[in-house]
């Protein structure tokens, strides 16, 4: 059990994009983002001289691995932006909005993945499965990385939503801790030797025990609505990813006692029926998804076999018992379970595939 | 860390009518409910000598916890099943089976927490909060305990059903390991310890490791319809125990590593709105319900919070994103979460609650 970064050992499809940038800074390297944002940028054999790690001053000349290299971490500031860079901000949403003005001179490439700019109207917000389209000219000098666990969602439910047309997701999580950091897979690791040794907890990054245990998520609930702010962004995220300010999204967000990967239970409402061979058909042709549906052997996806890969695992597709089939065999309403590794797919790789994208396009 | 069954001190409302039985046998006493059906009688301060611990061969002789006393345990067969007495019945269906002919002769009734007859048209399946009336004249010599996760969502369920009228239920749960037995608590131990040294999982109880992990339901998955077992329970128990045969029911069941009380989120749809106080409302005036919902401090329900309880805690309660509400500020569609003991209001509570309501109405 460790949040320890490792390679997949396979080079993914997008590498050879992320050479179009000269200089590629990761601000934030030193959390769990940013430390996967370093290791997949070895995974694509990007020169490391190309590679700079910035974090705040407190951590500046220490050292974080990228592959097998260590590099050393500068402190943040205007020299991460160069022209024809690409900075990838795995900071807090402050750091962004720094980060956009210290960049505002430079003709470099922004991927944030904090939530400062998701929601802003002239800022793209881009699963490049999804809206791909949302980088075109003028060419964006910020591109927003939506939340993990939008992510995950809207690349499952695209293919559907594609093709059948999408009315309603009701979707209930369960989220690793890494989600809150790399300090929350300490806690978890502290607080399960703690219960194993039959001690009390004293949980510091969340506000009950990490272990054993499951909690409603650690954001702040709104008062009034009663949502906490992951499920807010789930709603608000899909629906501007998908161009669909109408769409209704029901989320239950649920921090669990895993490391690394979100499983989410799924429940799409199409517009038109499917039948069961045209669902999975439509899942199986999609990108960055692999079916993971054994309905005999019982093997299904979980965040064990999703955890460091930069796809995202579907199964349990069935016909919901809410929406019986009608004569050609046809219904609306499906239900399906995701797994996905949330600082892959969730962040980092989502991140890359943005900039790969941008770079391909000719638009840095 | 452990299953260890603990008095929670409090003697439970009902103790009083299971002075009625002369005898109360509690068959499969070596199992995770078993012993907890034991604690529970030594709770409600049940003499001693009018306890009898019976189970498999191989187990007889042994002795298990009854509270403060150690009882011998006697190999099953007809001696449990005695006159004026009653049997809990706390092992598998066959077990269960083979009782309701051992005890055909005798007048003592049978309280079943197996899945043999809860489908049956004959046997009542009850939670007495719900469908207390199931148990009438003709006195029934057995009543079916319903599965772990329909009673701790039908108890929430009900004081809403009963106000707004309920169409449908979509539920993800999030169930504790020990609702597979007490091995699989020594599994989730054993792998734990395992995953914090670093070293290979190796699983018997469930197919997946779950340490650091969580896994569709471990029941098998129907080839047919993609529903596993547990989903297909909570969809048909629930119906019957409702009386409503077309009850909508959309369930997704995984397990979770805790070691005791299961988490579910829970989506209702009324048949007339609903003001968000007249659903607080229901809730904290229902019987079996602990409201734990504080927004502004993010208290909310949770399996460590629900362990060893003999109620339900309820929270997050809210408006569901996809009903907004009408002029009148009502609306159809909440959600909440609740916890509760599955060994306790899930299975063992339950179980006595029915056998005090039956010997209330003077039906034994």
């Amino acid at each position: 059990m460790q949040l320890h970064v490792e390679g997949t050992g396979a080079r993914p499809a997008f590498a050879d994009d992320l050479l179009g940038y000269e200089s590629i800074a990761v601000v934030g390297a030193t959390g769990a983002v940013g430390r996967e944002a370093l290791q997949l940028l070895a995974d694509c054999d990007v020169p490391r001289h190309r590679i700079r790690a910035f974090a705040s001053e407190r951590s500046a000349g220490s050292f974080v691995d990228c592959g097998e290299a260590k590099l050393r971490v500068e402190p943040f500031g205007a020299s991460a932006f160069r022209d024809h860079g690409l900075a990838l901000l795995c900071a807090d949403a402050d750091t962004a909005r720094r980060s956009r003005g210290l960049a505002a001179d430079s003709r470099c490439l922004l991927v944030d993945n904090s939530s400062a700019f998701r929601l802003d109207h002239d800022v793209p917000l881009v699963v490049p499965e999804v809206n791909a389209d949302a980088i075109g000219a003028p060419a964006p000098r910020l591109v927003a990385n939506p939340n993990c666990s939008t992510i995950l969602l809207v690349v499952a439910a695209q293919p559907l939503r594609s093709r059948f047309g999408l009315e309603e997701i009701v979707v209930a999580t369960y989220q690793s801790v890494s989600g809150a950091g790399a300090p929350a897979v300490d806690e978890l690791r502290a607080e399960t030797e703690r219960a194993l040794r039959g001690e009390a907890s004293s949980p510091v990054v969340f506000r009950e025990s990490c272990a054993f245990n499951v909690f409603s998520h650690d954001s702040p609930t709104d008062p009034e609505t009663g949502r906490n702010q992951e499920e807010q962004k789930l709603i608000d995220e899909t629906r501007k990813i998908f161009g669909d300010p109408g769409l209704l999204v029901s989320p239950t967000c649920v921090r669990v006692p895993v490391v690394r990967a979100h499983t989410e239970a799924v429940r799409l409402r199409f517009e038109r029926p499917a039948s069961e061979h045209e669902v999975r058909e439509a899942l199986a042709a999609a990108p960055s998804i692999t079916l993971v549906d054994d309905r005999v052997r019982g093997d299904f996806p979980t965040p064990q076999k999703a955890a460091r890969r930069n796809d995202v695992l579907v199964g349990r597709i069935r016909r919901d018992p809410c929406d019986p089939p009608g004569h050609d065999g046809r219904s609306r309403v499906w239900s399906l379970l995701l797994c996905g590794d949330q600082l892959r797919k969730g962040a980092a790789t989502n991140a890359l595939q943005v900039a790969a994208l941008a770079a391909r396009r000719g638009l840095r």
